[in-house]
């Protein structure tokens, strides 16, 4: 058996491990034990289902699970997907002790999620992420939610997992350009919080975009820890867990813009992240090595022709707006990052500019 | 001006106060105060709105307020009708520091309350409620939600309200039908918790059928002190809060197999009420005692005739099943509860009969 390592989100009543390994599906690991009552709903989507089901399914031992596979993609993380997994759960006959497993990628752990924190007003949810991003970011930290036609993640509830399972096994069958996605969240930590890990990243990326396993397994295992030592500090966002964002505010408005699931997430936050490091007040050869990295992951470094005018009006729903005023995640420098209101306008306007 | 009372929810960090008097809207109190940012969304029903949304927008002073009117009714607690709020909200703009305001009954209360719970993952959130049944009941303690198809309040959050601002006033326009069906949620605080109060109720239940104004206001504000203490010692009803649905349980399932609206919630928990005390291990003349005072509150003691087997199968998605078993509400003694999964079948069978 592969190494395990396990990552814990201090959060005290709900506080959970993060388990990363190999083969932890289909008998590497008693996923049945985080399954407290009799019975589990498996959500996951058209494209995994098929790979791993069976294997999820064998790790549950005696529970009864039952399962809902959802359209694959961005375009269907909406509220109206979210009534069939309620749908799902009442069919089922699920109560109060059942417990949600999300089995997918960032789209499938967060309507899962959103359902679980809804239904009964709260029930048990499991995470296991097959997607590097959702190993990375979305699987972590406890925000679910759906999309509205009119703002990204503007809908949904704070709701914590109980286990994270991340068997990095199965991003053998991820599409390249899923994982590239996901590593534009990878960059974005070292970016806003560890300047070592970036550097680490500068000299790895050829081996995390080739898919060595050992540099992707220190990718997510970093990753988790740095994420979950935000989140511990600021669950439910009043503060600093708003640093997460960086190149969010963005990235959301251009997935918005140009219908979601037209680029990937992690496609748009890569170019939402050169545009907030050219936003930030740092020398222009820190912004330039954020670029490399994001080039050289195979990511878009700045915005498609969508508009600066409609770009900018999709931001005015972002999330971290206080008083009608836009706040932006930047770098003051390479390693650390801030909240903040104040920023160029005329800087921004000539970032806006080019999706003209 | 005249008197008021507050109540305060001991809850930490999410503490909040219940200021119950006559006169509040309209310039007796000062609700702007509990309104942190900006701008606020009120959320009425067709009915209300004509009634006092005038005299809450002249409390809320310099604040800029939209509002939305819900269809009047228990039909139209839905997750469609939520999204209508969520529709509301983007388009006035709202971001994380608005906040939604609830001005009605308990539908208007629950289904606004599981917006402000799920935009943005959560905006503040301040309770007016204008019925009886929401003064003593659901504008406190955070329960939101919608009903799905299959089962009562389903689908929802706890979301604490920052404020909930009573104007005994209101209930001058409450028509009849809706003054008793609070009442039979106040019996219920009497029955569960103080048996003190229930011989109070059995004094005074014709002055509150008359309305008579002092014996509204120490029902309204004993019952908001009982009800603030169960939900302080069990915010998320992992053990004791549960005992406030004594009589839901049989009342939910009424609800839902006669379709939502057709008895108002109060009813339906006063016949289950009645049925509860039944199935409880007293003596028959407590339950006579509660079966008299539902009586002289003008609501009903038994199901509608809807069949046996379709209300023990609309009971099965109780929220309190365990283990796929139902659990009661039931009194050890009068004016002491406990939830249980003990009870005679026999009993229950006969109970059920009785809506055949």
């Amino acid at each position: 058996m592969s190494v395990q390592h396990t990552v814990n989100v201090e959060l005290g009543a709900r506080s959970y491990p993060i388990v990363i390994g190999q083969g932890l599906l289909g008998g590497g690991y008693d996923l049945a034990s985080y399954v407290a009552g009799p019975d589990c709903l498996i959500v996951t989507n058209d494209t995994v289902a098929p790979l791993y089901i069976e294997a999820l399914e064998a790790s549950l031992r005696d529970r009864t699970s039952t399962s809902i596979s959802l359209p694959d993609g961005e375009a269907h993380k909406t509220l109206s997907t979210m009534a069939s997994i309620l749908d799902a759960l009442v069919t089922a006959g699920a109560s109060r002790d059942t417990t949600v497993i999300a089995l997918g990628g960032g789209v499938v752990g967060d309507i899962a999620g959103f359902a679980a924190a809804s239904y009964m007003r709260g029930v048990d949810f499991v995470q296991v992420p097959t997607t590097l991003l959702a190993q990375v970011d979305s699987s972590v930290g406890g925000k679910t939610g759906v999309n509205h036609e009119q703002g990204k993640n503007l809908i949904g509830a704070f709701h914590q997992p109980g286990f994270v399972c991340i068997d990095t096994d199965t991003l053998s069958t991820l599409p390249d350009r899923e994982l590239k996605a996901g590593l534009a969240e990878v960059i974005k930590y070292g970016a806003i919080a560890d300047i070592a890990f970036f550097e680490w990243l500068e000299r790895n990326m050829d081996a995390l975009a080739a898919r060595d396993p050992a540099a992707l397994a220190h990718a997510i295992r970093r990753s988790c820890e740095l994420k979950a030592a935000v989140v511990a500090a600021d669950e439910r966002e009043r503060g600093r867990r708003a640093i997460l964002n960086f190149g969010h505010t963005f990235g959301h408005a251009i997935e918005r813009c140009q219908g979601y699931g037209q680029w990937l997430h992690g496609e748009a936050v890569a170019a939402g992240m050169v545009m907030a490091a050219t936003l930030s007040d740092i020398d222009a050869a820190d912004v330039a090595r954020i670029r490399d990295l994001v080039t050289r992951a195979g990511l878009p470094v700045a915005p498609p022709a969508i508009g600066a005018s409609k770009l900018r009006q999709a931001m005015a729903l972002d999330k971290k707006v206080q008083r009608k005023q836009l706040r932006f995640v930047l770098l003051p420098k390479l390693g650390e990052a801030i909240v903040t209101s104040e920023y160029s306008e005329a800087k921004l306007d000539r970032l806006l500019a080019a999706a003209a």
